[in-house]
């Protein structure tokens, strides 16, 4: 087996004919068994081996996933659902064949509340296109995690972004959600209200359960007003260690930012060729501002003023739309900038997250390891919440490169966890790491295995993701 | 039985003996039987009445804890966590007996990172106690619930105030707690990475468990930045409805308020009277914003100008401590103020939440309901989240009121579940509220046994609150 070979389940073969039979019989054309598609439906982003379901449904509607999720369960065959397949952590294989559920049907904005700053929406919608839909509403959804992922992929990963430092996460932006549970039943989390103290809070235990515990049919999100100005720019640092303590003293000093985001001094070469920036190749913070003309202006002169005593600057900011675009543009086109770095190679992302005063640290020790490991790796980090991804560039054709970043992928994860982050700030566990759950939280991850019995006690939604095998 | 009375649970006798003969002898001072101690540890501040606790056990540290569960545990006696005991619906009463487990000696705070802008706390610090701590930090603890509640009182809530509008509730200030489980084991959520998508979200899944999952141990809270300036006042509206649609306003400009809450007219004439208020009694909203110099002076202006144009104003505010300080002390008093309006009843406080645009009409036919009843009972409210309190001023010696107020909450309840919204939106189920559970969230609520099945499968702790009998 390949290292990075994640453990096959047991297949049931009777159930698996039983299940694809009957859907092919209900769904007809909306139900695939052909290799492409199946293909397409496992492809990892990582450099674990895909794993092929063997059919893939693409339901119009809950009361449709009601009925896959009960034929399923009555033949104990594994469902794994399906957004747009951006995930980084082989979330969407399917270790013990099964079903993948597409919803990419799901796709229809279901209600605006404007007046309320929230909205519904079926989880196969993409932040683009509800972006997109709010336009003229003068509201947006501000949840950014680079790819134009589905919001149900989104919320299945709790994943995050540039913004979150200012608007939270995907937790802090699920109000609530409808999904379909294990045993079949349609259930609805919470309502409308901003916040409740009604009960157990599920819709934070199934955002972020990478549909181990039930399948979005609907999630309601809070939506913001968009803001009057935004104002934003790009500061150079000597130091990687200069520009975190500058984040630091701009957190503490309660200034919000919108975004900050900060790119080593490789991930700066690669963006400065690739994007054509007027900038020398040092660490840089990435920064932007929400809010009134005369707010986001005096809030950009006190970060320069922050970076200054830092020994960064010059702190080139402005409020003008077409330039700040072309800035965050290169950000947004960082994935592919760093490609360039290393041509016919993949770039293979990961991410910890660590308490901001250890950041610096972190990511020295990192670009340490990076060296000595002989990789092509750059940097580039949602630096507020202390949250950093490398981006590793890979042969993946090569097992001793596929080994060499595993290992070094192992440390990554130790180091962050011994500074008391996280083995995954915005990525989710998936399979990829799931052998770092328990170094991180020790004997919580038997509750959560409790939970996961208790919710859905045949082990078929999502089997073989998050929770590693005792 | 009254009709307030929650059922009593089954009580074993065998057992409780058996508990608490071991308790004395391992706690010795510090684990008490006098009725007077099991009274003030059962106290309610609610009509339902008292059921005492059989013991109150006052632990230093989580390895006591550990033991006492342990105890209860191989004798299946129920364990009721006591923080200060201002929770409201009944949450610290022993429908079964058992053992009050008073958290007052683990009032330690452990360590504060002020660079991370977090804290690590004991669960029986109060609100007020870390925030004096932090005074010389430049740091401040924004969740403010009115009472000087524990935090570990407030995290068991999911408690909020008139802070949520602009810092979130408790589900967004706890980061992560260390709990002892039903099992005895003593596990941690997370670490101090301020996100991860590390498995299941079980923090979020503590907080708001009333003390019937775990019971926690330490919290690690989100800080704040003291704000450069902080500027307030209170506005005047012609009518609820006019107040609530310059709230929406704000919020869709996205005008930062830091608080904004609303006073009925009833509640505006008894704190005109009791704290000596210039103002004429209409429904009032008192603002506050947080920022810089200019960014507060900004806000307001604005604020201002909204309410002007809803019919409201003047709103006279101030960057003044001193004139905010006696206005937010009017606020912060309003509860002795309406008590003046009925001398000699007790105030019984009930609160639900429901989506802003719906907030005006729920308060409209809420008050129309209370001078259908004959209540005394003023309306206040925070009003950005959609939450109001009524304080129906009450005669707890008659049964006939008692009787009555049920009913009122009963149909306070229905009236903003039927509006999308919540029973509670920051007061939580305890016992009085376990009636409106299943139909604010329907079959999610046998999701939740579920979960308490399997963590607390032979249901010691805090039996007897939010999940209503099948």
């Amino acid at each position: 087996m390949n290292i990075a070979e994640p453990a096959l389940l047991k297949r049931d073969e009777t159930g698996i004919a039983k299940v694809t039979g009957i859907l092919k019989q209900r769904f007809g054309e909306r139900f695939h068994t052909g290799k492409s598609v199946r293909e397409q439906h496992a492809h990892t982003t990582t450099y674990i081996p895909s794993q092929l379901p063997d059919g893939v449904v693409f339901p119009e509607n809950g009361d449709e996933i009601q009925e896959i999720v009960r034929v399923c369960s009555e033949h104990e065959v594994p469902i794994i659902p399906f957004g747009i397949g951006s995930s980084l952590e082989g979330h969407v294989n399917a270790p013990g064949g099964g079903i993948s559920v597409d919803m990419s049907q799901m796709n229809r904005i279901l209600t605006v509340n404007a007046e309320d700053l929230d909205c519904v929406v079926e989880p196969g919608v993409t932040r683009e296109q509800l972006n997109t839909y709010l336009r003229d509403t003068g509201l947006f959804f501000p949840i950014d995690p680079g790819a134009n992922a589905t919001l149900g992929g989104m919320a299945a990963t709790r994943a995050s972004g540039t913004t979150a430092v200012r608007y939270g996460t995907m937790k802090d932006n699920v109000m609530a959600v409808t999904a379909v549970m294990a045993d079949g039943r349609h259930i609805k989390t919470g309502q409308r209200a901003r916040k409740s103290s009604a009960g157990y809070d599920l819709t934070r235990l199934l955002v972020g359960s990478e549909g181990t515990l039930g399948i979005f049919t609907s999630l309601t999100l809070k939506l913001q007003g968009i803001p009057q100005a935004i104002a934003g720019g790009v500061c150079p640092f000597p130091s990687v260690d200069a520009a975190c303590n500058a984040v630091i003293d701009t957190c503490q000093m309660g200034i919000p930012m919108a975004r900050i985001e900060l790119v080593n001094e490789l991930g700066m070469q690669a963006m400065i060729n690739y994007s054509k920036l007027e900038y020398d190749p040092s660490p840089c913070l990435f920064v932007e501002f929400h809010g009134s003309d005369e707010g986001v202006k005096e809030q950009s002169e006190l970060f320069g003023e922050i970076a200054e005593s830092h020994g960064g600057g010059p702190f080139k900011w402005t409020a003008q739309a077409e330039e700040r675009a072309k800035l965050w543009k290169a950000r947004h086109d960082s994935y592919w900038a760093v490609l360039t770095l290393r041509p016919g190679a993949q770039g293979i992302t990961t991410d910890v997250c660590v308490p901001i005063s250890r950041l610096a640290q972190c990511i020295a020790e990192t670009e340490e390891d990076i060296r000595e490991s002989g990789f092509i790796a750059p940097i580039i980090g949602h630096v507020g919440d202390g949250n950093f991804h490398v981006v590793v560039l890979m042969d993946l054709e090569n097992p001793d490169e596929i080994k060499a970043a595993e290992s070094f992928v192992a440390r990554l994860n130790k180091r962050a966890v011994a500074m008391d982050g996280t083995c995954t700030g915005e990525h989710g566990i998936g399979q990829g790491k799931m052998k770092y759950l328990v170094d991180e939280l020790g004997d919580s991850v038997d509750f959560m295995r409790e939970i996961k019995r208790a919710l859905d006690p045949k082990n078929i939604l999502n089997p073989g993701k998050i929770l590693p095998p005792k």
